[in-house]
């Protein structure tokens, strides 16, 4: 089983998805974690690429392929053998980050995108989505509050927030247009209140 | 004007390179000279990934989405402004590069490579394409030579014959598909005889 963890920057998936892999560990499944970018030596040494502050004048094609660059090696190298063996694989942001960021945040041909990252992923999607919804004013408002306590505060963050109401707003998109795949989870509240409310809602579709 | 030049490794592609740049400079040409991967601090970056001898373990999906990722950044920073502000633009390797090693060589899907290839280049083509040719086995030999005298041995130069020999057929395969735009010379023979030939056959097309 092969699921993926969304939601905008500020909407806790980072803390939620540590929490996450404590649970399935606990209830006895065999687990291998990813994150993206990154995920494997290659795809880190192209994380720190896309995240690095000097690199501001990245043009949204280069950030695009990027991503997909980092992505087709963690599924070579990583997710497919990992689900081939029987692992639940569990990914912190897939291939609808893609779609959400660059394609509805930047603008970038949508049609396009899914040729592109079709090819890294060759053709791989998730059993679940996970989606943490949270509005983006106070996504990002939550990210500052963290800067200011000495979180790490990166290249995309400095974005403003009209561009994270368009990611926002894919990621609605694309709900709509596959809710089968997505498990949507109220973002706001206490870490304890989110984390229950995930887990409630997660159960019934573990095996 | 933009014209890229090509070849095997072991063609002579980096020397004839330098030369050609001072000849045109000679000539009183406005010349901006770019190389692939790389050509801007982003792409230097990429480049050091794609390079790197621990890198071993790559992906031919990601190696290809790292090339055009690179060359991404090259167009819209540097290649299209100088060509717009009246420069010869002069490209050690450009997208012929990405369909002969990753289309002929790696034996990628060659419709998918023209789709990603022409989203990173927003469909620039080179006015004109030098092409040093060579036989593979003797630029194998001339690398090999070159790296016994300690000269720079990459990830790239460690793959076997076959390969190269692939790559060359693809060089093949572009030039009847456009005779119009590659110039081809013998790059067999000392440096200077290769230079003398280069100049000789380029000096008809500068404007």
């Amino acid at each position: 089983m092969f699921i993926s963890v969304e939601g905008l920057d500020g909407s806790g998936k980072t803390t939620q998805y540590q929490y996450l892999v404590e649970f399935l560990r606990q209830r006895g499944y065999s687990l291998t974690c990813v994150r993206e970018p990154g995920g494997t030596p290659i795809g880190d040494q192209i994380r720190d690429v896309l995240h690095s502050l000097k690199n501001a004048a990245m043009h949204p094609h280069t950030e695009l392929l990027l991503y997909v660059a980092s992505r087709a090696q963690l599924v070579a190298e990583v997710i497919k053998p990992r689900l081939a063996a029987g692992d639940i694989v569990l990914s912190d942001r897939y291939a609808d980050s893609t779609l959400a960021y660059q394609g509805y945040g930047r603008g970038l041909d949508l049609e396009r995108l899914h040729q592109i990252v079709d090819f890294a992923t060759e053709g791989l999607k998730p059993d679940l989505t996970i989606y943490l919804d949270i509005d983006p004013a106070q996504g990002l408002a939550r990210r500052q509050a963290g800067a200011d306590k000495g979180e790490e505060w990166n290249r995309l963050d400095a974005l403003a927030l009209d561009f994270h109401q368009r990611v926002y707003r894919g990621y609605q998109a694309l709900i709509a247009a596959e809710p089968q795949r997505w498990l949507v989870v109220d973002a706001l509240g206490s870490v304890e209140e989110v984390q229950q409310r995930l887990y409630q809602a997660l159960i019934p579709y573990l095996p």
